[in-house]
């Protein structure tokens, strides 16, 4: 497991540099008490400010109904140092288990919400529900990010990527194409 | 510029394989006769049957009002043999170009839909607009996947992630965790 790492806040206009290239996502709740953490691909930014980002957390999960009443979570960012976490969390309900003590996660306190943090995470995105109307059609839910934290290194991290059929890929190196941009595209 | 590959069809159910881990997409369209392309990174998958796919298409794009219009169009998926032309397309506006001209891309008629198929992108989703009731809230579109192929090979594409500020992520290595997944989980 790893260390918990030395992190910083950011505006939370400035998630999408961690959530919109498509990691597996980690997402903790907490409602009359209880706490519970499921994993996540299906997600998406909508806008910068209000800082707006949509998932899908299927009704099947125990987690979609102590979102749906709680009306908060927090998106945690893993890293490959996760990865056989992450499936595990997947792979198991929290309607028998605690995920926390299971799987050796630290829960810590989210600003803005009632709902805890993974320390081990990357990055930690406290969402409040911001839009309900599609939840009973899609289980699409549409949060807004109220506050938000990184590690301080590395600059990007390693995520993982979901293809199907229990297969991940990893981010791999970065490139810079700035001078392509247009200034107002940056 | 790659050559065009050869495709094969798959499953509709099957597009999030190449969808879900959140690369950046081109999407083609086609109203009244003038057809464009996009750069998009805001999306997600919402379903496997039917194949639902939601994306963000700001309103100031040119794009905006030919999809509304059409309801339609083609979500492609570019390698990093494209990206170059990736960045340039989403700095470009379709109101004063014609995109598959000035960038040396082939439209192909798409199965399914009138909008074309971008030939020299790995894999083409034809979409159908299946729900447009958060377009004027937050141009966010839901559309259903009609019809689709890939590339024969490679087996998984090098896609590139956008971060923000002109700088991407490469997809990289692939990592299977199949052993820890519950049957009913894969």
């Amino acid at each position: 497991m790893p260390h918990t790492a030395t992190k910083q806040s950011i505006p939370v206009e400035r998630v999408r540099r961690y959530l919109e290239p498509g990691p597996i996502l980690l997402v903790s709740s907490r409602w009359r008490e209880k706490t519970n953490i499921m994993t996540m691909g299906w997600h998406l930014i909508m806008e910068f400010s209000p800082s707006l980002f949509g998932c899908v957390i299927a009704a099947g999960n125990h987690s979609f109904e102590m979102i749906r009443e709680s009306r908060e979570c927090v998106v945690n960012l893993p890293t490959t140092q996760l990865t056989d976490t992450v499936v595990k969390i997947g792979n198991t309900s929290g309607a028998g288990i605690d995920k926390f003590a299971e799987f050796g996660l630290t829960p810590l306190d989210a600003e803005g919400v009632n709902a805890p943090l993974i320390a081990e995470c990357y990055g930690n995105f406290a969402c409040r529900l911001y839009d309900d109307a599609l939840i009973d059609k899609y289980n699409f839910f549409i949060f807004e990010v109220v506050s938000a934290q990184v590690a301080t290194r590395p600059d990007l991290p390693e995520t993982i990527h979901y293809t199907g059929d229990g297969v991940f890929t990893v981010s791999g190196k970065t490139i810079s194409r700035r001078h392509l941009f247009r200034p107002g595209m940056l």
